[in-house]
């Protein structure tokens, strides 16, 4: 198992802009430095709890700091951007970081952000998702067009016209490698990446969903002629490592984790009916989930060894391992250290001992 | 006079993207270094010699590295962006920098940028423009509107909403500070910005065009009662600076300077009408114009005592000083110890004894 993060980020509201980017590029560089593969930033225009509105700036911020790592946007908001300007301004990144880039692409699913592009609800962003993919495919084909579409007009000029002084603008390498998130079963966003041979992120919402997930996207891939096993599959799901299953619980309640959990995302769940996929149990009733119920049956937290038991027993109730785990990057900016260390066991102590 | 750098970039067509991104920041971090007080950098999606299609990657690579030196795009080209979305970037982006940020903005010249927007030709660029402005700052008041434009629709959300988690969307300190350059006389950005007092940067393009661009902006910025004077002005020209005459003539005309004028500035300048402006002689032929030429009546250069002659006889010939000089920045990138040295010679030896 490769391990990645996820900053999405869930920092606390009152956190300043400065505080937010200097904390993701620090993730970042600790990332690239214990080992993680890869790690997406999110995109939201409005949102407190995931205050990164422009994830290419991140990425920018930790291009020259960082030397293995990949970086990808998760996700570019398609329907709050033109895409001939999204398409050539990715694509430089990806030049600059030397293939070190993937792109995730989304609908957009919060009205606040929605709200900015004059949108009065989301009910047309998946159209205009599509829309811009195949625009910003052909950009990056680099081939004179002109499409007239229903919500942008696009274009790529002709570099032998009189006068053109045209760079490169294709993506490094010639394509661009893409990928979706899923938080449903069945996720069309999952299987609209299994179409396209795109990589297909799982935002871990119980282990029924995520076998929906990898089910689907094995059919519909081979169904569309493209040959991928598990090992495409990322898994987002929070980990927290510490030498002892005390300290790891008690750095996953106390810290950032269980703030955000609290406050953000066991609101946000409840609401996208997800909190109750997450319950093993069924008869729990969710209103009295707490950091300790959270910790023993959703995160995965304990010593090394107690988190290598609970990924083999996942593993089983999967029917097998997945390519590559992404934990959440949380808010340990008062202390990092402590959740730095569980980013560096994870990646030495427990990944490797994993299939 | 202060003095700050214009960051087009100029570099060779066969630079990777990698080389023209960490030329920048290298360039921001010593222009930080050696007291240049702000630092522009250029947008455009397909330029070969103007290789930066999204100057906030290159702000947010050199933000952490640099302390005192103020950055901005120059100039995001309105038309080819969602007003909404480059609100809310523009304004994060300031935020982090804690307002060492100023926008430029512009309507978009090159037929080749416009391509990637569908648009077959430039015409209506500027109205684009004008209503691009006019939704950017109804964002930045962060007040609940919906507005359908010509070419956009845009809006704010009600922060007050069921379910809304808004953070702090506004440019730090409240207010967006705006620029505009000019290339023309009479300029009608330069007009533009003096209505609205926003910052003039005037590429230089001989005398004549700088008197007029300084005359209208008095005018009109009195007009619409703002009180200006010339120290907010910032004039664009290349100047090279050397321990003697000789070393500061051979660094210009043989370096990156040299090369970016003969093979891209001269002949975009020609096709623009502004080589006969730039030449205090109109009896000598265009097409005669060297390295040596430009050195002499074009480019200020020389030893700090040389330079310091050639700045007080221009601000003779203008009338008075001026606020800012911009220098271009040139691709010195195969050897940039001498080309550093000029910029710290520029703003050590030269600026302190301007008035």
């Amino acid at each position: 198992m490769k391990v990645g993060m996820f900053q999405t980020p869930f920092n606390r509201p009152e956190r300043d802009a400065t505080t937010v980017f200097d904390w993701a590029i620090r993730q970042a560089v600790v990332a690239d430095e214990v080992g993680f593969t890869e790690m997406w930033v999110g995109e939201h225009l409005t949102l407190d709890w995931e205050g990164i509105p422009c994830p290419e700036l991140v990425i920018a911020g930790a291009a020259r700091l960082t030397k293995n790592i990949k970086f990808g946007p998760l996700a570019h908001l398609l329907p709050y951007h033109h895409p001939g300007t999204l398409a050539i301004q990715t694509a430089w990144l990806s030049q600059i970081l030397k293939g070190r880039y993937m792109l995730g692409v989304a609908a957009g699913a919060y009205p606040t952000d929605a709200a900015l592009a004059g949108l009065e609800d989301t009910s047309t962003n998946h159209a205009r998702m599509f829309e811009s993919i195949e625009m910003m495919q052909k950009v990056w084909n680099a081939q004179p067009f002109r499409q007239e579409g229903e919500f942008w007009d696009a274009g790529y000029p002709d570099p032998s016209a009189p006068g053109a002084h045209m760079r490169d603008t294709r993506p490094y390498g010639g394509e661009m490698p893409m990928a979706m998130t899923g938080l449903s079963a069945p996720s069309p966003s999952i299987n609209f990446a299994a179409e396209r041979g795109w990589i297909p992120a799982s935002v871990y919402a119980g282990n029924r969903f995520l076998r929906t997930q990898f089910d689907d996207y094995a059919r519909i891939s081979a169904e569309n002629g493209f040959q991928r096993d598990r090992s495409i599959h990322r898994v987002v799901r929070d980990v927290v490592v510490a030498e002892t299953d005390a300290a790891a619980r008690e750095l996953a309640i106390e810290g950032g984790l269980g703030r955000a959990w609290k406050e953000y995302l066991q609101p946000t769940y409840e609401r996208f009916g997800i909190m109750e996929e997450l319950m093993p149990d069924k008869s729990v009733d969710t209103a009295s989930i707490d950091g300790e119920y959270l910790a023993d049956n959703v995160w995965i937290v304990g010593s090394p060894s107690t988190v290598i038991k609970k990924f083999e027993q996942w593993f089983g109730e999967l029917g097998g391992p997945f390519g590559t785990l992404l934990i959440y990057s949380h808010d340990f900016i008062d202390n990092p250290e402590p959740w730095e260390e569980s980013m560096r066991l994870l990646a030495k102590e427990v990944a490797p001992k994993l299939p």
